[in-house]
């Protein structure tokens, strides 16, 4: 199995954290995601730890709730003294909602508008991760009315590709986020900051990418980062206090995805970046780290009914489920790679190979091709792995397709976190 | 400009059916999604009169209501005299609660449940759309426990590439629709549904794809059905009454892509399914046509607000507006082309080709590339054209953005048909 909450009980059906997939399936219906509260837990806690043990004083975690942003991964993430970083009011309304600590969160994106940075500062944000000249003099002026002294980060292109899918690479020179370090425009928004007298400049953030097994890209990203800041130091007598390495650390999602280690990336990152600093006589700054993938992904699974199954002779065999596109998008989007278990019928022996297709009028809607399964019938149960992140939060209602309800397996038992849509919701905003 | 709806207003600004996109923009907020009803209605009675004068009695339009489910399409649906296919339970849930006559609905879909099935009689369908022996087999048995005889098409796979999109090529054999006729699995299909007493086989469905210019593929699946029923008729005396051709008409989005006549395409159409029929000596089916984005995608506008703009020297010009692939994520999924216009500076000279970027925190989030536009400032206003159909309806909250309102342009002036989300909307479900 590829993941340690999964396990196969005596009527073969699969078990994830010990709980029948298939009486969960029974109670609340399908299309069901389902997610390991102690597995999230565990992940920031292995995060923070190293982050503390092996990087400079005051760094941590910020978890990047865009991977997955409802009321309850707030409260969670609070718990297990998190910080989060928010990309919209509506990621921020929903921490809000939560009683997350608004001190304790970064707000990031390439498009605030100025309702945007009213309705953080009104929520007493604790930083800004300012990606531009316009958002940074939007910030500035909204920063004088409230009469404060804003903390911002500026978002860098360190110009770094770190061979990742070109959708979700961020780092390069010509990326839409952030001001780039090559051109000479980084240095202009640094300087333009520290103009600015209602501007507390503490550092600079970059996000080289997603789905990233390897150290090295973040160390290069750091070097850039930090020779950037011994720079600046130089000519304007900056000191840098914060350095936000962004997200990206992979996460396996099929058995052919080597396992990573985020302890010793930490560790060797911060090596690294103890060096580096050393080497160009940098102080050195708390780091943060914003993991959002590797804090849900794996600790997420979704349950489909199998609706229909059809063998093309000499063609493709499908067998097509209660969900698709609507409630997990990336296959459509990047061709992303899940694992697909049969789990109603885990000892059954795989025999046919199949394209799982979703519900939707588009042939475009499939969930994966190429999965190995037992011959499949109409009310069969399958189960794709490590849909915790960038599925719920990608959602849709195309075809109007109502939202499937989030059920977290907590340390008392199965509970619900989001509820199913109704059709009365798919109408609410008609008129 | 691309579409006789759209003009040049004193100030420079776009106007929409004779409405200032400016005024409006600051009235209803942005993004907005614009819809022209006057066309949406004017291309439903082309449809509608071109198919009762060129083709055999009985034959009509449904309007493929995927491409726009909302309450208000319904009702304009229902007072223009169409009939509509719905893909799933909450488009059908729509549709009723719009008043929707449902004897004139078809329940399209690869995947329906029990539950959709069951809801789909409770409302009295005209017809189900069957894909696959299993769900043949799933209505056969609601039919018989509601006591009716349950019209039905079933989908055919008639091997035709259109020579479109991939993802959206839907005729070709190895499909995730329908049943296909080249392995006999089509035959074998029939054959089940005319041995069954609560089924009355209407006829056959096939839709072979989007964005298709030429009339030439539709005469082509045309043909292949009409000698599948004349096969049928040999073998087991079956008697077509009804040939749903799908959708699949094309729009032009840029002035690179052709105008498509679609009375004329219908009239050819109608000339090949004569001359067929007679060759073949098949007694003349009504045919059924499901055009959706030729109905509502170039009736269609949506307006943003330039929130930073980006020079990039040597690589791109940003512009990043308040929208993206929330609201239209056509172009991640499809690299989709569309036209946009400078709505609030429309005399300014194009001086700067833009990427324009969409506001999600996703490398992807791009809503067009190379688009020549006058050098943009935050709070200027773009539209981009042809965004009637498969925005709204795709639309996500990816990012906890909120889905934006429809403005609906009628005779009396502009009505909200579709409110904005609130960030309580978007927490709505959270527990």
């Amino acid at each position: 199995m590829l993941y340690d909450h999964l396990a196969v009980g005596p009527q073969g059906h699969l078990l994830f954290r010990g709980y029948d997939t298939v009486t969960l399936a029974r109670e609340y219906g399908t299309p069901l995601m389902l997610l390991d509260e102690e597995r999230v837990r565990r992940r920031c806690r292995e995060y923070r730890q190293a982050m503390e043990q092996f990087l400079p004083a005051g760094s941590h975690p910020l978890y990047a709730s865009k991977a997955l942003s409802i009321k309850q991964i707030y409260r969670i993430m609070a718990q297990e003294k998190m910080g989060v970083d928010v990309v919209s009011s509506g990621e921020l309304y929903t921490a809000v909602q939560a009683g997350f600590p608004m001190e304790n969160a970064y707000f990031h994106g390439n498009s605030k508008t100025n309702a945007d940075i009213h309705f953080a500062m009104e929520h007493g944000i604790g930083c800004f991760v300012c990606d531009n000249a316009e958002e940074l003099d939007a910030i500035d002026e909204q920063a004088v009315r409230f009469g404060i002294c804003q903390r911002v980060l500026l978002r860098l292109s360190p110009g770094i590709d770190p061979h990742t899918h070109e959708k979700i690479n961020t780092g390069r020179v010509d990326s839409k986020f952030g001001a780039a370090i090559s051109t000479g425009q980084a240095e202009a928004l640094a300087v333009r900051a520290l103009a600015k007298k209602n501007i507390s400049l503490e550092g600079f953030h970059c996000h080289i990418g997603s789905q990233i097994f390897d150290c090295q890209p973040f160390c290069d990203a750091a070097v850039i980062l930090l020779e950037f800041a011994a720079m600046l130091r130089e000519k304007h007598g900056y000191i840098l206090r914060v350095l936000n390495l962004g997200g990206g650390m992979a996460v396996p999602y099929t058995e052919k995805d080597p396992s990573v280690d985020y302890r010793e990336n930490i560790r060797r990152l911060g090596v690294c970046i103890r060096e580096t600093c050393s080497r160009l006589s940098v102080q050195l700054p708390a780091i943060l780290m914003e993991p959002g993938r590797s804090i849900v992904a794996d600790a997420g699974i979704t349950l489909y009914t199998v609706t229909s199954t059809k063998q093309i002779p000499g063609f493709k065999n499908y067998a097509a489920v209660d969900g698709g596109m609507t409630d997990n998008p990336r296959y459509t989007l990047y061709r992303a790679a899940y694992t697909v278990l049969p789990a109603s019928r885990m000892q059954d022996a795989a025999a046919l190979c199949y394209t799982v297709a979703g519900c939707c009028c588009e042939s475009g809607d499939i969930l994966q091709e190429n999965v190995e399964l037992p011959p499949l019938v109409r009310g069969d149960l399958l189960a794709v792995l490590t849909t915790g992140a960038y599925n719920y939060s990608m959602a849709s209602n195309y075809n109007r397709v109502p939202r499937p309800p989030i059920v977290i397996l907590g340390k008392d038992g199965p509970y619900l976190a989001v509820r199913r849509e109704t059709y009365e919701d798919l109408v609410r905003c008609d008129q």
